[in-house]
């Protein structure tokens, strides 16, 4: 069976380049980078030289540049780091934190958890299209506001968010900046010194690197509670043997994206264009999040009186791999928060499909979609009570 | 130049087999163990399959088992979550905390940090081999004491602690047990249940598994409060994109490391036995930790009046890759809290070195390091000051 992965959102094969970086580490240069002996020093150096390369896609320091175990780790160390470092001094000096209402949910969850623990968070409401708006932002920060949390482009919908305008209010308040570019990183160009961003999240596997390793860049000044204790690796900030295998991975595949950058991202916004054109004669279908404020690989729908969850199984018979909402919730069946946040009513919601493109889809994978697509849709509506056409 | 690796403490390569195991995940069966298309279900069965392994080697069953990043992440999620779960409530129930003086940095470091917190904990001494005194144990257990954490076996000098005993006391006072396992994992035979033992830390890359990866046991029926907050993986205790290649990594590394446990110790306590002898026939050198309850790959010595980074310098000059502490901590020349905990006073704590053998040490090499080293100390002493003879 043919099959066609456009799921590149959830996550995405490890290039063929950067394993071969990988490789060597495993078992050859397998050395723990903080023994002193030879190779120690050979794993030390494997790791300064990807610490270069990651800093080097977002415009920062090398020693601004921290290796997590991902994405979440990232989130969660840089809002918990900030929030949590001199507790009793926030108390007086401020506890409020400010983000967005279609965060993913590394940044969501670690919010509510700091709500429990006393601090007031402000969910910001987003647009129609899943736009936060800048005057919003501007009206909820007061002398209490310490962070704000705001992500780049979102997960679910691809809508990119106005960041170099919230940067610069954050810039005017005085208030830290953080931003999750999970999403957002070798699709967008980033550069936090021109951006104003103090803090910034990313993870490899969404960019062709490997599994289990991530980055968050702190803006030297920074202070942090690390959320991990242990033998100090990563200036004390985050205690752990360092996954070299990893490391290198992320450096490499932050060296191509930024090197293919342009020229993927023109190609997959033909293709991604060319498939809403083709899902959009489909009748009652509707695309989600902006036209064109949106990621280059991301095409989102909802069909009216479709059920979201069969017609990516139903896609899956036929070998193509969508995702109903982000990877991390699609077990759970739960109503998007992202789609309730931009006022799609829940019934419309749960017929959501999120197809995400990458640097390896082609132009028949794409045609094969578009192929395929009415036929399912018109199969699940004959068999729903909801459709009577 | 011939290459002796002696620090298999500090990190292993990792096994061929186990690499083998691995490779396909990275750009082939690269899915997203949570996504529900075909990609998803491939990784996500190779997941489950690989948390069988690694609850086969501690006989525990696999939903016991939750994937981390490492040892450092098991230890903290292990004691913080015990902690932090009904913070409140613990406040009347019982804040005391038990732990030994000899932890890993992950342990201690996390304890330290609970302190802050409010926590009260005690920090049980060991003898002069390192050893917990299992009446100290009982002594300290008060009402209000909710967790004991002790390691299995010493990271530095490889003192094997008496768990058995530990376990029936703990439990005989209803108090929590978690032990760092990820020295002792492997190299002796675990068996959670007849030892009463609550939570195990297990790290990857200490057993020919890949760095980045380590699971915690978590008995069932034990609440925690998850570290990293977010999508809500591990049955909500650990949120983050499971690192397929990581984790299948640790399961193969578990099976082949219960299935080759005998004649691995066997052969390399022969080897470690070897060199002991013949470095004990250098004049005032001493062995660090219990002549037989230490792990089967554990040699630790310390010299009259040689300083332990020299020694590590100039074997590393030879080949020879050892350590004078952990890995961890042997950037910062700080003097072994182990070492001072069994009695050796600071000047003759800096004079310690340690080699740990690995399944691939030869006896070619345990020779060529025997004799290395003497000539070595020799020479660090003729420039010593403190050597007078």
């Amino acid at each position: 069976m043919k099959k066609v992965y456009l799921d590149y959102g959830a996550t995405t094969p490890v290039d063929k380049d950067v394993l071969n970086e990988i490789l060597p580490f495993f078992h050859e240069r397998f050395g723990n980078a903080s023994s002193i002996h030879s190779y120690g020093k050979e794993a030390f150096d494997a790791v300064e030289n990807a610490r270069e390369k990651v800093s080097d896609i977002i415009n920062c320091k090398a020693n601004e540049i921290v290796f997590t175990s991902g994405g979440t780790e990232s989130d969660n160390l840089a809002i918990k780091g900030v929030a949590y470092i001199n507790k009793d001094k926030r108390k007086t000096k401020g506890n409020h934190i400010i983000t967005s209402a279609i965060e993913h949910p590394a940044v969501l969850e670690t919010c509510r958890h700091l709500e429990k623990q006393g601090f007031n968070v402000k969910y910001l409401p987003v647009d129609k299209y899943g736009i936060v708006n800048t005057k919003d932002l501007e009206d909820a920060i007061s002398a209490n506001t310490f962070l704000v949390t705001i992500m780049y482009a979102n997960n679910e919908i691809g809508t990119v968010e106005p960041i170099e305008e919230l940067g610069k209010i954050t810039k005017e308040h005085n208030v830290l900046f953080h931003t999750d570019a999970v999403q957002a990183i070798t699709k967008i160009s980033i550069d936090v010194i021109k951006l104003n961003i103090d803090l910034l999240s990313v993870s490899a596997h969404k960019i062709y690197g490997p599994k289990g390793t991530g980055a968050l860049y702190v803006k030297n000044g920074i202070k942090l509670e690390p959320t991990a204790h242990g033998g100090g690796h990563e200036k004390g900030l985050r205690s752990s043997t360092l996954n070299t295998p990893g490391i290198v991975g992320i450096g490499k595949a932050c060296e191509i994206g930024k090197k293919r950058m342009k020229k993927d991202t023109f190609y997959m916004k033909i293709l991604r264009d060319k498939l809403i054109k083709n899902v959009l004669e489909i009748e009652e279908s509707y695309l989600n999040g902006h036209p064109e404020k949106r990621l280059a690989n991301n095409a989102h729908f909802r069909f009216t009186a479709v059920e979201g969850e069969s017609l990516n199984l139903m896609l899956d018979d036929k070998g193509i791999a969508a995702a109903t909402g982000s990877a991390c919730s699609s077990k759970k069946l739960q109503t998007s928060h992202v789609l309730l946040a931009i006022g799609v009513n829940p019934k419309e919601a749960h017929g959501s499909i999120r197809f995400t493109l990458g640097k390896y889809t082609s132009k028949e994978e794409i045609e094969y979609v578009s192929d395929a697509l009415p036929e399912i849709v018109k199969r699940l509506r004959k068999m729903s009570p909801l459709w009577n056409r």
